[in-house]
């Protein structure tokens, strides 16, 4: 068999030893967080500690961080009935809720006008490209920067901001909305009084516990400059690209762009084609966003930047981490090329 | 230091063995279950199989299971909107979405006139009082009788149920809506397509794995006579503070129950304190639900019962599983009925 080199860490990241070594000592912890007595109160200090960790992460010491389920559930705790202005390279879990359309620029740049009524991304998923955020937005999906680029809540200025445990190498299932303290939020979910009155049901605690793991040692990470290492194997990857296939588009390459992520678009070969030959030859890529059930469609983040039709479905997302190998990404540019190749000369 | 006992099994459970061993296994599948490559169906493979095993569980084969991050979220996502009219002896998380109020008798019976636009639960969290389900109903919530008695969802005959992972030895953070297929749901959390469009959000992948497994376990401890065991333990332990109580009085006594939950009521010894006692005294229990964050009211449940705020407000809830031990719930007893005896002479 061979090998698997996994290259989509912008769908979802592996599991940290840490967030693990957490979610293990975390389920001996039998009690509910509610309850008053010692085995409540156990499971309700380690919430509270990762909730310490997540804070401390993100810049966001003094504000408040709501644990919900995932960044989608954030998303619609945020800005759900608020009619907030967004882009179409939102995600769609933003995107759904967004009322008029910021434009967007070739490079994937999002115009704002009304910072305090638009939710902005910090970093796009499917490019990586960065947004210079104005102070004071009213949300920012920080979901893909956290964890990748130094990002800190208090420092954005924004009322909330996103965030979700398994894009920097914690477990699917949980996120959290960080909301300045004193801002009203009006729960979705009601029921018992967790998180403060603004989101009932019984915590997660294995996963809280392993977020705020995750969250730690994804600071570590960055502060050892784990993902400078990434951003020169990318950087010589998408040069060794390049340089072979000189018709190749990499969206948002004259943006600032998270360090680990690549997208190349290929004019005429459907991204899921080649999603599909990657994966025969051991390597896992993605054509997009993964939210939506192996659908694939044209990205609506390529055509906000301009790109027709055939561009945005010829797409292919190639976001490395800080387990990626030089050795793997090489490797996996010597097939993708060969495999470009090939194509060409059918079509031809 | 004083062993521990834990009584406090409806507010949550320990976790099974075997659902730490599904979810330590899943945490070695890296994929996002939304991606089409090798690592992303293994991921999808785990929600899938765990999917089957809920189903099954719950006699639910046919029907749709689909996954949530608690029984609230279910509630909601089954409810809102719908003005569904329900009992006060309903949790929170249901009776916050409730229109019309249905009539409880005195030993918390519940008595529903249109089925169809009711929603009636299973067993209470309280009392373990367990109702007759007419056929039909809209909603049931089955959240504390799933695992502890027999219970089936196609002989339910309703039209969806909440299940909740945690109350039968799953992780905190999973639960599931289950609709008879064909039934119309408008996703709540809107994004990426997960859950067949009708739940977005990056699945819990090793929640999910850990319901799965549980609720497979549940069926077998179940299966295996073990809950007669714990029945047999509480009517030992109800008919010894009887006994020695003889103004006691036991919410529900004659109606059908689960076999695991005694709430005692002794008017003028408040709940709380009790709970704090049992507590010093190394014994987990609770004055009512845990969902309220630590904050003990009177008991709406017992209110509309029929009894009175000193009544209700000096309720324990006294709740078995099945590691509980013949020798942990009779030192309850014990401890239990010298304090209640000091409270009257202090009282007196």
């Amino acid at each position: 068999m061979k090998p698997r080199a996994y290259l989509d860490y912008n769908a979802t990241t592996p599991l940290r030893d840490a967030a693990r070594a957490a979610m293990v000592a975390a389920m001996d912890v039998a009690g509910n967080p509610s309850s008053v007595h010692a085995e409540g109160r156990a499971a309700k200090a380690l919430v509270e500690k990762a909730r310490a960790q997540v804070a401390t992460a993100f810049g966001a010491d003094g504000a408040d961080v709501i644990f919900v389920s995932s960044a989608t559930e954030a998303a619609a705790l945020a800005m759900a009935g608020r009619s907030l202005a967004a882009s179409e390279v939102e995600h769609d879990a933003v995107f759904s809720h967004a009322g008029a359309v910021l434009a967007t620029d070739g490079q994937g740049r999002i115009t704002v006008d009304d910072p305090a009524a638009s939710a902005v991304q910090l970093a796009n998923s499917e490019t990586g490209v960065i947004q210079d955020l104005l102070q004071g937005l009213a949300v920012c999906d920080a979901t893909q920067g956290f964890g990748k680029i130094p990002v800190a809540f208090n420092w954005i200025g924004c009322q909330m901001a996103l965030i979700s445990a398994h894009k920097l190498g914690g477990p699917k299932g949980i996120g959290a909305l960080v909301v300045k303290r004193g801002t009203d939020i009006a729960a979705q979910l009601t029921g018992g009084g967790q998180e403060m009155g603004r989101r009932a049901g019984t915590e997660n605690v294995i996963g809280i516990a392993g977020f705020g793991a995750a969250a730690e040692d994804a600071m570590r990470d960055l502060d050892a400059g784990v993902w400078d290492r990434v951003r020169a194997l990318r950087d010589a990857f998408e040069a060794r690209v390049m340089d072979e296939a000189d018709d190749l588009v990499i969206a948002g390459k004259d943006a600032k762009r998270l360090p680990n992520t690549s997208n190349l678009i290929s004019a005429g070969w459907k991204g899921e084609t080649q999603v599909m030959q990657m994966d025969l030859h051991g390597f896992a890529v993605s054509a997009g966003s993964a939210c939506s059930s192996g659908k694939v469609r044209e990205s609506r983040v390529l055509k906000a930047m301009g790109f027709d039709g055939p561009q945005a479905a010829g797409a292919l997302r190639v976001s490395l981490g800080p387990e990626t190998s030089e050795d793997e990404i090489m490797r996996f540019a010597d097939v993708w090329l060969a495999q470009r190749k090939k194509h060409r000369a059918r079509a031809a």
